[in-house]
């Protein structure tokens, strides 16, 4: 169990679940550990927020455990966005816990946001990587291009194929390079509901060793706390994705506490309601 | 023996104090290897500091090597007080390396400060954690409170309890959140005496992965030295605290330069004298 | 091999040679598996680079494996400077990966540049160390002394005996503190040819864990990059050294990034002639 | 939940009980890991085990998680024997997964056992270690002469203190080293009751090296095994102790398999009842 | 290359095939880096074997590199079959180093062998495995009911489903359990032809720790090597899998070092032919 | 420290030499980390040992540190015997800690044996090895042919050159099979006197995977410790080296342990003069 996430099912406002799905890492494999390693690693963390002022055992999220993975990635997408679709019924926020970014599908088939924000030093905009059409690098065309999504915004991104880059050119895009990152701050319209997906990656490899395909030049943590800080408020679902066990500890212990600040900052905003 | 550190005890200037402390770490434990780590990872780096236009091997630094610990934190810390207020009686300024940060208690015991100055992520302020009133997280309390402190400043301090950011809010406390410290200076009164203890973990995990309660969002390697360097000159005691072997040296060998750091500093005011 | 190097010797522009020379590393050894670690690190970055345009497997880089090292190592430079001085010969720019800094000796032999520029922690200005004039710890000055360079600049460079920076203070060796490394330009004379080395332990040890010598408050990955980036568009030779195997991926991804930065650079440069 | 664990509590046979106790480690701490660490080590193996011809889900088994553990070892052994206690009192078999030996005090105080046999390294029969009554060393010394169990067999014990030896020439100790072990049986008479505790460290290194006293000369796996086939029919408790995080996953896969051995034999024999 | 593997493909006797497939691994995966691992731990083995009187360099073995997986099992199995059956064709004996079981079909498949002789701590006579019939937990049952082998002979198997056991109790299978390898001889009809594949789980966890799905009770190293020598001389083919990179060496060490006494007793026995 | 080596010098009937020489390391570096990492690793041992009724305190062990290695082999060598010289005239018998197998040399030169008794997986009889005639794996051809031993005993030895093997045909020495290590016997002439040097490769990878040049199919830890047993009585001197830091502490854990029964050997036959 995530620490703190101790609310029942149903009454949750918040449900997180384990997606530990890896069978497309192009690099170094492990992200299946990534659930559990997550939530191991906030186990040091305060309950209370000061800049929130709440507790986060107070904010009713639910930890449902994790939707075992097998190796057929798109039925996976599918039962998984199932869990996801429950909990978005239940008026809960969903928080995925990858596994590889290709579980980001399930999320936001369960949601189905306006806009879709994203956290990524890749652009994931491939049709197919190495012939896979379900490669985690093909998450955010999938998104926009199959999951009816109107906008893409891809902060920190850095790499990409010409493909995605001219993908990328399309009004439906927004890359924002990481230099960018800390200027950069949401727009979105009143009526257009939100999704945000972090892929670890974003992070410089100082930060957030512990992943699949490091990529140096990168977010620093406070970078990426900023604007998960931004968009949080706006957002109906939330996943951090991409990381593994092999570092010490430092992209697990990122990752639990970005999604703390999710937790914190969306709750903050909602809270009277 | 740390590297330099070759003067003998009865010519000291520096006291240098191994206190292997590691009962009440809340997460990865391994602060009991800390003092060797850091004198490991302290091998490769030169003698000479160009700043201050000092040889380290010149500053009468010695090394006492560790006051073994057991499992009795108030009897211990009591113990190794008596090493430390050995080494200021005999004017000598006192250095504990950690081991957790409890020990600090003896370093206070031993120096008798104005003022604590702290470099940590966390506020330390509770009574007790987990009942255990002896626990790392209540170090800087017990400092204020038991030990005869009258203020505590407390750099790069990004959680806590409610209960103490409240204690925080007294006026005996300044916390300097991470951002803010870049621009902050001391400002000590001519007679204060000043401790001034560095907990690894004010460093974001990037900089110093290996320690048990890592906490994100945290300073730089260059913030750390220059927050040192500031205190360093009007200091009468130091320790670094919380490295643990779990990561690649980063830990280790950023306390190894802060130690170095804060001999050079404090050598510089007071070559003269 | 490295990943997208795929031209032939023949036609090649740019010309990999893997120096696993790791003899003279005074604290961690390792360097011999850094040109290895440094190739499989790069297997997940793509081809193609938005900024200069261009593919990777366009640029005619060649990978000709690694010179065999044994334990000699003026023997060693020697027979190394021969392979790098038949890739001059043959108009490619000759690319060496370390093993430990001695091996740049090699490189500015075979280049014979007017100007040497480095990335490093470390003067390397010693005329011998621990008794061993072909330690790493003396690279710059023989590149100084008696290869035949005119002018040494050293960027994020800060420690050394107070005899290598007295020798930095003379006419010919600009240092640039890490702080000052991202306000610095190059400013060659139109017919210098230039030779660009970098040592990875110019990056802070968050960025770089894995090498021989940390040294704390270093370089950020992006400092270093725009360093490359300044001055690859001028070299006529590059090298990137003292990576080990001891951390978790971060020190060998960096190096393989900042060598393909030089290889985008140095050909968006020379693309049309 | 260790795999295939899924009987609830009300139906179980065998209750497992996480005790992460980790504050008198003389050495290598970590064994706080231990019980989450041997349930992850278990997820690779098969349900059925074809030399009793049983499946591991049809065993009802429970895994209650674990009992919290803090740093007052006498009052968390009183409180971790109420679970045992309750273990026992319906009717099911508790398993303690160690957390470090001083545990195994609430294993065998919950059961109250005629016999205590144990592998182990270490005799364990001291009074205190370090001034410390409740550190692991003294567990077995604790059964024997304060939790009223008439005999101990120690096998595998390799080294102790003179007077631990003196103790051990007792009546109502056995110590089997290492090289009898295969040919030693258990003659217990038919009406005492037993209790089996695996101290992991009885193996040698190369099969256990994550624990936090290494002790070479030990036992092989099969050697292990072989003594817990031996023991367990005759068995009330159980427990596997002192594994550690700090290797590549031998000690807790090991530890994971006597756990099973264990139920499996016991299971076996009681299958009718 | 394999050290030692410098025969052209034309003349080569023994041709190695790295199979980095690395998608069914159950727990741990990072048998993608098996092939290369076993290739850089191999690196520190004298050219020349005492037993058999002969150099490595002169068996006439060619590395032909790794052939690139992707995520398509029997896609990339029909592939490999492709490389292995050219070896064949050349009258060379086909080495696949692994990568997951899985590519031992290819080894098969091109080979065409009556006898299947496979070290293993799994029986790998599954149907399908999480729904996949292409997991390496269904290798030895692709191989006999698919790929037209008479007989297998399983050496070190102790775990497997009731119905891989009871498949295992057909005619054309023969099951050794661990404590029975030391004694087993091949008896197989001078007109059989032989296949052998080493998973190196076979090994007791000690020898091999870094493999995905540990077993402890295995083989030792001796016993593993005894096995091959035994095989190697009738054999057409031969495979070693399953190795990964998550321990310090051992299991690509073992790996290394069967494949080579594969090699020596091979040649040994055809050396005249 | 070696944890109980408190004798003073002058009375010290027992003198350790840390030798961190790492030059000529074939494969894996980090021997220059193997005698802090020996002591390290003792420091969980019992001080009494039950077989010769002794303690390790008592017997009068000096630990005299390291003695700093820099990169010239037989200066260093020559060096390092002047201190094993000074503590053969003062009636102690001399330890080394290795550093590389190259140490030994060192050893031998100080206590000019006749008879030289080595656990190696390697013969160690080359003249050069790369081109090096200090290589480590020369060490034993020097003990023959420079240092004036008339006869050397290679226990568990399975790999060399046909040079060294027809070296090894000589009358002057005995190789032991790894197989016949169990059943050999010391056989010295009563006026003979012996060195003893334990190279921790002589034990298979899975009982001491820290150490350069892994050889699979060695010794177990009890058939090195059966064969330290049987020499120590006679010898006058003793080494144990190549350990290195990359494990877990198996090798360092088995060296410190084979190096106390060294001592606890020796001084059960002495212990009356
Ligand atoms: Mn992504
Ligand atoms: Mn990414
Ligand atoms: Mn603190
Ligand atoms: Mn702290
Ligand atoms: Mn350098
Ligand atoms: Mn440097
Ligand atoms: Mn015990
Ligand atoms: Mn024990
Ligand atoms: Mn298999
Ligand atoms: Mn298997
Ligand atoms: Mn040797
Ligand atoms: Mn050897």
């Amino acid at each position: 169990m995530f620490p703190g996430a101790i609310a029942d099912r149903e009454v949750a406002d918040y449900v997180l679940l384990g997606a530990p799905l890896d069978i497309s890492t192009s690099f170094q494999p492990g992200t299946r550990f990534g659930p559990n390693r997550i939530r191991r690693f906030a186990e040091s963390f305060d309950d209370y927020d000061r800049r929130t002022d709440q507790f986060f055992t107070d904010l009713r999220v639910h930890d449902a455990g994790d939707v075992r993975a097998w190796d057929d990635a798109p039925e996976y997408v599918e039962w998984l966005a199932g869990s996801v679709r429950d909990a978005v019924w239940d008026d809960a926020v969903p928080i995925v816990l990858g596994g590889e970014h290709t579980v980001t599908a399930a999320g936001v088939t369960g949601v189905e946001p306006d806009v879709f924000v994203c956290l990524d030093a890749h652009l994931d905009l491939r049709r197919e990587y190495d012939g896979n059409e379900w490669s985690h690098a093909t998450v955010t065309r999938r998104v926009l291009d199959e999951l009816g999504v109107d906008e893409a915004v891809i902060l920190g991104a850095r790499t990409g194929s010409p493909g995605e880059w001219k993908r990328a050119e399309a009004g439906d895009v927004t890359v924002v390079e990481p230099e960018a990152v800390p200027d950069w701050e949401p727009d979105f319209d009143d009526d257009q509901s939100v999704y945000l997906s972090v892929d670890i990656d974003a992070a410089d490899p100082a930060f957030a060793p512990g992943t699949g395909t490091k990529e140096p030049f990168g977010l620093t943590s406070r970078e990426m706390r900023d604007a998960v800080r931004a968009v949080a408020p706006r957002a109906d679902g939330f996943d951090v994705v991409e990381v593994n066990d092999r570092d010490d500890g430092q992209a697990a212990s990122l990752a639990a506490k970005l999604l703390r600040e999710f937790v914190f900052s969306h709750a903050a905003e909602w809270a009277d309601e």
